[in-house]
């Protein structure tokens, strides 16, 4: 095993569950304060398990560089999603076989943020200013994750330059693809009231289920753009209708529905909560817009240039730079400074039995050295 | 208390929640046994209780008139829906308050068959041939109850000349309404596949909603038809869509939803059917129809003469001649003969402190003797 396989190694045999504290963090605050990082972990929440203020950790790591050097941020998640049924191997007992790592985590992204560590080994002290947020609450509700430590970096004055989330972004081989932005995204639970009664005798009830109809037919008709020159179009998708009627021969009293929108940056999240409303309204019924992020773009340019000349000189490939894909911490980080994500292949992400390659963790170490380097030589 | 109200006591008091069998059977035997019937019960169903083949008991009574002697049969079902909660006294202890007689199955229809027997009380035997039709199972899914009773006398050679059941049919008072046909009941369970996906990948996936959607609303438009002298027009209700899907990122794999129309005479259950089906198809989906009743109509003429004029004599209305409302036995009983249904008042009717007037329990069996002495005298 390399350097950065051992490190992997060592985060996935901490188990991390979404929202994840305590030991995960030991382990990684153990890795990087013998670098000459200060570590500062703080953990927020006091809810029951499960809830969605079940306590969250946090860390912040700086190595401070020269006064007046660049600031160069590392950002990524240690927790991991369930690790659901059917491995091969225990999903928290790291085990190589053949070339792969698997274990929870090796891609998504415990795997990058050893690369991430790694890397810092290889950059001098001198050559300017690196930090690490990392967060326990990246997979979950997000509410207690990097949105705190972007308002803890805010008041012990911590401004990086640039910052790159080590997502893995990467589809058929590792350096194919980067993300420079993301879409937004916009869950919508819809709502129509009726008066139940019974199949017979209708003129005695009030059936919501054809207004709700109605009003997902025009949703679902919705034409809300043709792309932008960096993001597909805006998309809307009806993702659930419940009645929960068992009753043959009764009219139900109520409908519920759920939509969701990932829409580009021709919108913002209010603009369009507000045109569902307005639709929901008029077939009489209620809607209750929840925005989980708004679209982000860092437009190609020096950092992206960065990123791309790194990952060719150690793979020989020119990464895509995308906006496609879900939503990442990115959409929080974009209010601090230019985000870009990338990191490793994501085929196995959230599947059972997640593999690394771990020829791929090497590599990686060295792109991020080579693009931390890089971005505090800036002037 | 007056004699019919000491019967429906005796038959409110033996509880008897859908499907019934046993003991409320047992009484009602006791009662027309020394009346001079011979009874014939029998039971049908072998599976556990709750389920579809639960066991239905079923009785079968007849008094022969002499040789070809019109025969009159009086139908009706024993068993009650579930009590529910709330109620002031206890469902199967029957208690009278003020002028009310209270308990399950008062005017649903205990009460009625109580008029039936002290009726035929009232009816000399030598006036013609009468027949009592009781099932067990009229509340539930009555796969084993009126239809059995139909295949046992066919087969026993019992033939009646005309039929009344006694649901509970007066609205405002005893006597303001009959029925002489029923609406055909249709239900069609609906569903639509698709492929699950990851709504920031709609591209990967198959949303089955907007073709649900869109199915359903070409369902819900459908004009069926105008009504016809006797029925009010046939009616589609969608009752119930359900996908399940809790979460928000997540295109779902299927779509179910259910309809139910209740029909008139100008279509068949099949016709229906096929027309639903064929809409379902055309969007991607299945149909899955359950014909539980074609419509039955009884068109005005001298039964529903003799009863009018029964009533009128007793109450001094005109029952008004009615197709509204939901499904009953009569669906089946058409088969045999020409069906009218006549009873109690209906506005407690499967709702808690269910009631029925003392003076109507009287009243109705002079009606009912009226009916069954016109009937059999009619040459």
């Amino acid at each position: 095993m390399n350097q950065t396989a051992e490190l992997a190694n060592r985060l996935i045999a901490a188990p991390s569950v979404t929202p994840a504290t305590g030991l995960v963090f030991d382990e990684f605050e153990a890795m990087v304060a013998p670098l000459g990082f200060d570590v500062h972990r703080f953990t927020r929440g006091d809810g029951e398990p499960g809830s969605e203020e079940a306590p969250v950790e946090n860390l912040f790591a700086i190595r401070r560089g020269p006064v007046g050097s660049r600031h160069f941020a590392f950002a990524g998640h240690l927790d991991v999603v369930p690790p659901g049924e059917g491995w091969t191997s225990a999903p928290f007992a790291p085990e190589v076989r053949g070339e792969l790592l698997h274990g929870r985590g090796a891609v998504d992204m415990k795997g990058a943020i050893a690369a991430m560590v790694s890397a810092v080994e290889q950059v001098p002290q001198d050559a300017g200013t690196i930090s690490f947020i990392i967060t326990g609450d990246e997979e979950g509700p997000a509410l207690h994750g990097t949105r705190a430590l972007i308002d803890y970096m805010r008041e012990a004055g911590h401004q990086p330059d640039l910052c790159l989330v080590g997502e893995p972004t990467s589809v058929h081989r590792l350096g194919d693809m980067m993300k420079i932005g993301r879409r937004g995204s916009l869950n919508v639970w819809l709502e129509v009231d009726g008066a139940q009664g019974h199949v017979a005798y209708p003129h005695n009830a009030d059936n919501p289920l054809p207004r709700m109809v109605a009003m997902l037919s025009e949703l679902n008709a919705l034409h809300l753009d043709d792309g932008t020159e960096w993001f597909q179009p805006s998309n809307l998708e009806i993702t659930d209708i419940e009645v929960g009627n068992p009753a043959t021969n009764v009219i139900p009293a109520k409908a519920k529905a759920r939509i969701s929108i990932r829409f580009n940056d021709l919108h913002s999240g209010a603009s369009l909560a507000r045109q569902v409303v307005e639709i929901a309204e008029r077939h009489g019924g209620k809607a209750r817009p929840v925005i989980s992020g708004e679209p982000f773009l860092t437009p190609p340019g020096v950092f992206s240039r960065i990123i791309a000349d790194a990952v060719e000189a150690e793979t020989g490939l020119v990464p895509e730079a995308s906006t496609s894909g879900g939503t990442s911490d990115a959409r929080f980080l974009r209010a601090v400074c230019p985000v870009i994500e990338f990191g490793l292949c994501n085929a196995t992400m959230h599947k059972c039995d997640e593999a690394v390659a771990l020829a791929d963790l090497d590599t990686l170490s060295r792109i991020y050295a080579r693009i931390a380097s890089a971005v505090l030589a800036q002037r």
